[in-house]
């Protein structure tokens, strides 16, 4: 057998496309359209080349620190990585791979599909309600659950109470709420992990804290989460969050008040586009993320997708059977959004 | 079953210590001594922190083809990491996963055993000759082959005939070469990956280019290895080089002439160190890395571990049967090397 035969076989995630024109509305991967917060930039200035040549602290520990008094916790119910992926890709390891079966939405982020693929994991999809909500009461495994919440890209967001049924029904397996888009209206499960040492929730500093390019997302849980998680991440890299992403990820949550009025402004936005898109006949579950998934009666999602790229406005489209009618809006600027609305005015009317 | 029983049981690689001494000589996790080149500080000071609130290129797509160009090849043979424990992971994940037996050196870099075990690939110990070379002839797999070049902690350098005729022997599976301390003196594999397909060569940024901080790493093999490995890395992680990284890693890359200079001025003082530490009468293998693996036959390796570090002067013990006699001393500057030998002047005479 050549060695060609024993390579791994993986189908991957296929992430939203980065081109690079200049007069582009890019509103297909769910960034921020504000900068981060000015003492980033400030603590971009201080940074000095010459630090970079040491390893970076392997536990991360004062960005560790920050994030547990953020959230009004200890160090030991925090664990960081590369961007979220990073940490829920160590979670399905660390702990999806007890032969069970784990269960997610029918509807989801497409990811959870690929790490249970990779790491051989068994999984059933669990469908949704027909206005996309998610059945507390389907969620049952021995396995391992997981859901975004708010849901992508549905953008529909569960309750707290939501959370803690499907944690309290679970108490044999790990379930995990992927909160990347919590912090533009929804309810944070993270106050449940005190109550539920099965609960991990895991949250991103690329939507809410516009830094994406950074690579910064974290978990919240019980100690004997977070240690069981730390063990496969020091299994995998000792060092994963570079000395730039402690720092400039530090700065950021020290600026709480840019935080509140970004992800206010955000959320303004969103729901005047909602009000402008229902006057041109969208249609689209009533988002708390900072996307709105819509679909319009009398064109297709994949026209309308092309129509916009020719016009350099970039949304997200998903071509499978149950989304392909959706386009996936990510809420930009008002500048922004008004270029996206004036030309679907000019082409709908 | 609790969700306890249920968790993924592994035992972690456990890095070297990253103290905060002021004063301390930090000699124990073998990166530069010298800082990154100026070109780094400078694109450093051209960073915008706006630009951090967009994902990175997925591809890394100018760092990438830096990269090619740099080692005279095409950028579907380069592969880039967080760091080059992240690339390796991401190998031994993507190449030996294939159920047979991998195979690594008795004394070597103690990650191989771990990411082994977290991804249950069996594997086997090749026992080294006397001299600590490693034994040609005795690496012949089906499942797959790594050892890295020089060897850690030896510090021995293999000839690229050495490398040659391992991966001629192993055309049934893929043969990963560990680089990170080949440009030190040693002679890079890289040349060998346009003969055969099944070869792979891994280097860093953390020593030879002084960038240990901004974690960049990175692989160099045929396009069929490049695809498949980079079909997992998109199975875990999307975006794993923030802009940072790519941005500051190009810049090292531009700067041949500095990347000469300090490793230059590493290996003279290693040599000069080599004759000092001989004429007090330690042994060691003839390192070609940026570390010296040296015992004095009168001291046992941890009582001189713990001298050394009561003296603020931090080397690496490992506290294993076949190395505990020994101490790894990262080449630092002229002055702390100096310093360490001051004190082993005194304390042996």
């Amino acid at each position: 057998m050549s060695w060609e035969d024993k390579v791994r076989k993986v189908v991957p995630y296929v992430p939203g496309e980065q081109p690079g024109f200049a007069d582009m509305v890019k509103l297909n991967t769910n960034e921020s359209p504000y900068p981060p917060s000015p003492l980033v930039a400030e603590e971009l200035r201080l940074m000095e080349a010459e630090e970079m040549r040491l390893y970076p602290d392997p536990e991360a520990t004062q960005l560790t620190a920050a994030l547990a008094s953020y959230y009004h916790t200890d160090s030991d119910h925090i664990h960081v990585g590369v961007g979220s992926d990073d940490v829920l890709s160590q979670i399905f390891l660390a702990f999806f791979t007890n032969g069970e079966q784990i269960l997610f939405p029918e509807i989801t982020y497409s990811f959870y599909e690929v790490w249970a693929d990779l790491y051989r994991i068994p999984y059933r999809k669990i469908a949704l309600h027909e206005d996309w909500s998610l059945p507390a009461e389907a969620f049952r495994s021995e396995g391992g659950i997981i859901f975004p919440n708010p849901n992508a890209p549905t953008g529909l967001c569960e309750s707290r109470e939501f959370v803690r049924t499907v944690a309290a029904n679970n108490p044999d397996c790990v379930v995990v709420v992927d909160e990347a888009y919590i912090d533009f209206g929804g309810e944070s499960a993270a106050p449940l992990t005190e109550e539920f040492d099965n609960l991990l929730v895991v949250q991103t500093f690329s939507k809410s804290r516009a830094m994406a390019g950074m690579r910064i997302g974290f978990a919240i849980g019980s100690p004997k989460l977070i240690a069981a998680l730390k063990a496969v991440k020091y299994s995998i890299n000792s060092y994963t969050m570079s000395r730039a992403a402690i720092r400039l990820g530090l700065a950021a949550l020290r600026d709480e008040k840019y935080f509140k009025k970004i992800t206010g402004d955000i959320m303004s936005t969103r729901e005047r586009v909602k009000t402008e898109l229902q006057k041109l006949g969208f249609v689209f579950p009533d988002s708390k993320a900072n996307f709105i998934f819509a679909r319009h009666p009398r064109i297709p999602g994949k026209e309308l997708y092309e129509l916009l790229r020719s016009q350099n406005i970039f949304v997200r489209h998903f071509d499978t059977p149950l989304l392909t009618d959706y386009l996936r809006i990510t809420v930009g600027t008002d500048e922004q959004m008004d270029r996206l609305l004036d030309f679907l005015r000019v082409y709908l009317g």
